[in-house]
């Protein structure tokens, strides 16, 4: 069999809301359920103008009678239907998260989300409430975490190769906005620095998160309070575009984090390294099928995907082999992997226990949420260690 | 749209003979067939054992009465069908090309057939003739071709970026059977350490092959000699497992090809730098987004897959943005929708012109088994200068 | 002629206070020293065993009668001589600088001293007053600032090739002290890790002050404010061993800075990131040659020391050619030649301009004290915005 | 003591013939005789013009009284001083390395003579007799086997650490000359492509023999024959100045050489990999100080120079600590530090056994000759195999 399967069973039915015409992060979400053929896309809301979005149904081959004008009539429709979706994609700008997923939640879908879960604390608790209430499956794509070798990195650090850990320097800094792009009518930048729709501390939300997950996932650790310093370098931007954060995590480690979409020149900037006082280790996402680890006298080792050595947490995430590079769209396809044992396991009501490291939760969007208050009210406090 | 697409119409029916369990190589072509969703596999014969196959192609959402015993009843029974397949994918042992591809190509469809294409150069004219009267495509995956930043490659190189040709220096060398995994079980070193099957220069037609073809796609020349080495590594193993190869190229160009599955240690070792009188490129299948430019005076500029300046060969084959690597299942993608698009044209009764760079065909493969016997003739010679 | 000289007259008298058996830096300064063969080493007090200096001092070459017990009777003899030194370097621990400095500057001696120049900032400004009353040259060896790529990038800056600067990312963090070697007898270890000797901040003024300096230097920007999170993180050292400090810099530039001796695994740890509206530039210690360009659309560009389009700044600081790696005792070779240009001026009598780009000296030492004042008391102010 | 030193004994009295104004390879000679401390220039023919040469050697502070009109009377008259020289070096074009040298042999003066040795392998031969009868000191500066990374790669395979060699590939392919540089007053890239000066095989002489000594050098095997394709890639130009070799070696070894001075855009381009049975190894001159050790499992392991975990005949050579580069002037002085114990001993009339990882003498000249020479031959004879 090519990887993780449904077993012969029937593809999980999901749906999509956004993620229409011109929007890159739908087509990602659409690789990632295609790749491992565990899912098939039935439904959807492809942006808000109907016209547009049956056209681009059609073009993802769904049925034409369940591409709908609106989330609430699909939600409704097949909560209907006995071939209904199992699973909606949530993949529009933060602000409309809550009301959408609420859709969803109320009539019983379970739901992946992006990030970062919503534009403040209040409304990620009560998507939390929601989503508990519900009883779903409720997943929040910070997929850098289903990397193998991000895998490989979390599974080292608990298997206590570090030792006990110290330190932790991690980034996400972007050169993508280095220029006004939203003065050019590009569509993401646009969004992205309207305050209302992205939330005012925008990088923070949009790859701090990311960064900060990717901390938490490796080393699992949580954070104790942060000291940030939050800034817009392009002029005339209404949101935040460079965040500098000092983070105390749980265990007395200190930790630097830098998210940033004005790295002028950098790809996509997202990096990490992880100190312990045994060794350390190093991971870049511009490399993501190696990973370095170091000890202590400075020796530098260089693990690469497709090694017979590796952990069954990373194993299981590889499709080709060594020296056979698997990229974004390969680890995005892992988090919707592990998405779809959880929803396999409802579907057929089995007890279901997630492994130790699977894909990120509600749980996970929330604490992501708050660090992002946190941060910005660090920032606005001259630096003041602020607790999320 | 998420990619090329079949512009709404119905996807294309594929075949696969091959590919059954174990075979990476059979699971790869269909992670390739999905990812772009432009293909849907609908019939096979899964490997020798026909039960296995069975239960094999059922995992795979293959309708049971689409799995056959051969690839003879295979062929039979889809040209009858109105929904028969368009194309099948022949993904088995070297030694078996010739027989399985006669069987499709005389029936009318289009072929995918793996390489080398044959273990002799009489079998690979002979495919050629099939094929030609045929009147179908038929494409090799040498997929490598199909990454973004090697079209980006050849696309600089025929646009003069590095003014007139002099040098190449490729290597495909692999540490994958530096140890004599064919005493150990191991199915494919098996396989392809028995000279019955994979042909005596065993890692020229399997590596080699790959090496050569790239050369020869991103130079734009042509083989007249080659001078070779050919030897075999691991004590007792029938076949040739390391290949040093000076080539002399169409232009007056030199080159040295290197080829081997017993370079211990390296991952994949795919790599090329091809060199002219204004500066030098260089591509590394361990890092395939990246391509490395050098001008005359040492000035070394590295291109990413998804920058804005890239010419629309690159642009075309990038489904994420900057930053976010695609890989090799991305590239065998790339590959596989090249050859959509000829198929498409096929069963519209459009005419066709392929871009200039497209996917490799049966010409390709042919001059692919030349270039295996030349080197094997030049090495028993003493390394004297051989033509194809 | 080889390189910078002393134009075929005598070479440049120079005495050395520190730097005996076991004292790499000591070992440095005269690797540096000689290699142009600008200076001769004359007169010195290497180490607190005057046995043991004698000793040592004679395997160096050095006149038995010019090496002496301790400083004061050697600044009084050479003061005596019509050949006495000119110069003197001073490569002891931080706390002695300043009683060893005043000893030289009363005499009217020239000085090299190590940094981080003094323990407190009073202190430094004590010495800043010696200094200029004395009217010599006092120079202080942030060498890193002397690698031919350093200058190139701080030329970059200054010419405008990134544009308006916007942000700086700057890391000195070794794993040299990871473990506590100071247990275990390590000299070096013993003092950088005893408050008395080394201050406090300990990493803040060993490696902080060379970051902090390479910042400056490359940007010409100056320090506004810090915020710091200062801590220990080998358990029962008294100094700090890692600091996480946001700087605002002039002209609205924000940065991250990060020294540390107890970051596992990583070699010296030296490297700059500036980021400016047109680009972005890189250099790291472990690849001193080279200097990283990115244009806005991260198209990443290599340079190499030895190129014919580098700028006067560099290619002066070239011995060798292209692809012949200049490390270190180059680096620190070409702060001694600057630092010679200057002396030999003053021997005779000329008027002096120093270069844009030259020598750091007691200015950027006391600034280098203040800063680490600075990020000492903002982390004890919860990491409160603090001026130097 | 900083270094090998000469135990406090006077320093070793060398003498230069070439090297004059614009010879980079003099300038490095003197800078690798500094750096340690354990020679003094004192004589010399610094070109072939007399006055040039004592205004330059003037400047070097050679006493003018010793700065000669050509090698004949420097030898004469150095003979007669009871300070006179111990040892010369001749830094001249090739074709007149043999008369030089023979001048001064003949005379009893040990001898460092650059490479290739000669033009042909009579002179070669010829210059060894002369060597072995005088009985002195004669060293060949192929110093990139005096790179601590290099000496810790040959101990490495030395003690097994990649079981059984198998492969060599090794480039000394640099793009220096990829221009008509000759035709533009390039002083020695008109030299380097004057047959009758460098030898018809120029940058196998050149580049080839460093390229092949390292092979030697760092697997401890024997050149049994090679087939070679040597080329002249810039039009008109009277030499070779591409060639790409195979080689087989003692053992069964098989290799792949290739030495270019027109591989447009590469640096220095001096770069092997070794591979064995259990493991491989790679190091590259511009990254000098790592070597990279990979494993059967494709792990790949980076050393650095100054870790405390490398060999003795790695950490004997290493000045500073680690992370602080030693580059090419330290290597070519790490060769003349073994010189120099090999002089010291002879200067004592002491035995004298060499390391077993030492300087290169006459023995490798000679061998790099007869490579040349094989390689040539082949090359002229369609690339058959041909003995050196």
């Amino acid at each position: 069999m090519d990887s993780r399967t449904t077993a012969g069973g029937p593809r999980i039915r999901i749906g999509m809301v956004g993620g229409g015409p011109g929007a890159d992060i739908g087509a990602t979400h659409r690789f990632a359920q295609r790749l491992d053929d565990r899912y098939e896309l039935v439904a959807g809301v492809f942006g808000q103008d109907p016209e547009a979005s049956k056209t681009f149904g059609a073009g993802l081959h769904v049925d034409p009678s369940r591409i709908y004008p609106d989330a609430e009539t699909m939600a409704d429709a097949e909560a209907e239907r006995e071939d209904g979706i199992e699973v909606v994609t949530i993949a529009t700008p933060n602000s409309s998260h809550l009301p959408l997923a609420r859709i969803f939640l109320e009539r019983g879908f379970s739901v992946v989300c992006e990030k970062p879960l919503t534009t403040s604390v209040a409304d990620a608790l009560e998507l939390h409430r929601l989503a508990t209430s519900a009883g779903v499956v409720f997943a929040v794509p910070h997929a850098y975490s289903a990397y193998a070798m991000v895998r490989e990195a979390a599974r080292l650090v608990r298997d206590g190769a570090l030792g006990k850990l110290t330190l932790v320097q991690v980034e996400h800094a972007s050169g993508w906005a280095s220029e006004a792009l939203e003065r050019t009518g590009h569509k993401q930048a646009l969004w992205r620095t309207t305050p209302e729709i992205a939330g005012f501390p925008s990088v923070v939300g949009d790859l701090g998160t990311h960064a900060f997950h990717l901390t938490r996932y490796i080393t699992g650790l949580e954070l104790e309070e942060v000291s940030a310093d939050l800034s817009t370098v392009v002029p005339e931007r209404g949101v935040i575009d460079n965040a500098f954060v000092h983070l105390h995590l749980t265990g007395g480690v200190r930790g630097a984090l830098w998210a940033s979409m004005v790295a002028t020149g950098q790809e996509h900037g997202l990096r990490i390294r992880v100190f312990g006082e045994k060794g350390s280790l190093e991971w870049r996402h511009e490399d993501p099928q190696h990973l370095v680890v170091r000890s202590a006298d400075a020796t530098s080792t260089t693990l690469a995907q497709g090694q017979a050595r590796l952990s069954e947490d990373a194993a299981r995430l590889t499709r080709v082999g060594l020296g056979h590079s698997e990229g974004f769209l390969e680890a995005f396809t892992d988090f919707y992997s592990d998405v779809a044992d959880a929803l396999l396991a409802r579907r057929d009501g089995a007890p279901f226990t997630p492994r130790e490291l699977s894909f990120p939760t509600i749980d996970d969007g929330v604490l992501g949420v708050a660090f992002v208050d946190a941060a910005a009210r660090s920032s606005s406090a001259s630096g003041a260690w602020t607790k999320p």
